[in-house]
């Protein structure tokens, strides 16, 4: 199954690529190498605000986290002039979990992005990773994750 | 108008490279992409210390952040052997802010930087960014930026 | 003297290739540049567990990160096919120091993982980084490092 057969399957429309919240671009391309912003956690378009430890579970921010990679995955649609066909590799995640100091699941709430990068993109998915955790994120968001992938 | 115009427009004196604060470089060349160490906010030459969400306010760090993208450019200038025009992209930054677990602004500290490598760059400067809070940094300051950069 | 003569003249024997603690890999390639998943903090095969400023020491997060540059060393070996003279480059290193509020010594704790890399690779081990205090790591680890290599 190709790359948006798979998408289907899981039933996963890509949103538009998000705005960002400040100075910056969503992507930037370098040779081969994309590199994407942090992006952050949204629930029904807004952000999805709370820290691992105080507010949220590790199943709901994993939730979150998934959603991340599906707006990762629109952007990075975006990043290939809309054909993710050109993906050639998912090289590596960066995610920042909304973090007590007593919270030590960040591994676990960011398998939610890897796994679906890894059902969406098959052996292309398999990336490198940091998760930990971060004292706060901007607009209070549970996770950020930014991405960097090679393309054709 | 060419980066050192658009610098001298700004009122804009690059510093010294900054020596780093440990075992490490200030930057690294791979291909042609040259990777950044993590610059430290200072002021006056000094550190400049602070957590945000206690004891600096977004505004002043917004400064600090913008100080540390004059100290990227000039370390980048060394990057390029003293040739800022052979700078074809700014790629990424990463931006660190030493937050308390509820300050939300980071993605406002970061834009001090973003801001100043926009106006200097113009669409070369166009970067994908990740900001989030960080529990404390270095010798207490109270931002901290990395950069990647693409070069001819 | 060869990275397997330093190696050994520091007596240090590389382990087997840590498993990665979710759905990720321990390194991606992308052209010549390899990416290591952030590596955590181990004693004795388990995860080395503190919090700087609380209840480790920076001279113990910082043997803690020459343990983690150990592991880092090993896994870039497997990237490598099993040949580490393919190093070109450490290109660059961000370490994740596990932190209170108030302790700002991640420079010296990654000193740990940075001077090895130098002993050992040495021009080819010098390299850009970035270090920080995170509010907590997966697993409760003191200190998580990832590393950028460019190998041949």
């Amino acid at each position: 199954m190709s790359v948006y057969e798979k998408l289907q399957a899981l039933n996963i429309t890509l949103p538009a690529v998000a705005a960002p919240a400040a100075a910056y671009v969503m992507y930037a391309q370098s040779g081969n190498t994309v590199y994407l912003s942090g992006h952050l956690s949204k629930k029904d378009g807004k952000i999805w605000v709370g820290q691992l430890g105080k507010d949220i579970t590790t199943e709901e921010a994993k939730l979150a986290a998934r959603g991340i990679a599906v707006d990762l995955i629109a952007t990075l649609q975006a990043a290939c002039g809309g054909d993710l066909l050109r993906v050639k590799r998912v090289v590596k995640l960066m995610s920042l979990v909304n973090s007590t100091p007593d919270f030590t699941e960040q591994h676990l709430v960011t398998n939610g992005a890897s796994e679906l990068i890894g059902e969406v993109f098959g052996e292309q998915g398999k990336h490198a990773r940091s998760a930990f955790g971060v004292a706060q994120l901007p607009l209070g968001a549970c996770v950020e994750i930014e991405m960097i992938a090679e393309i054709e």
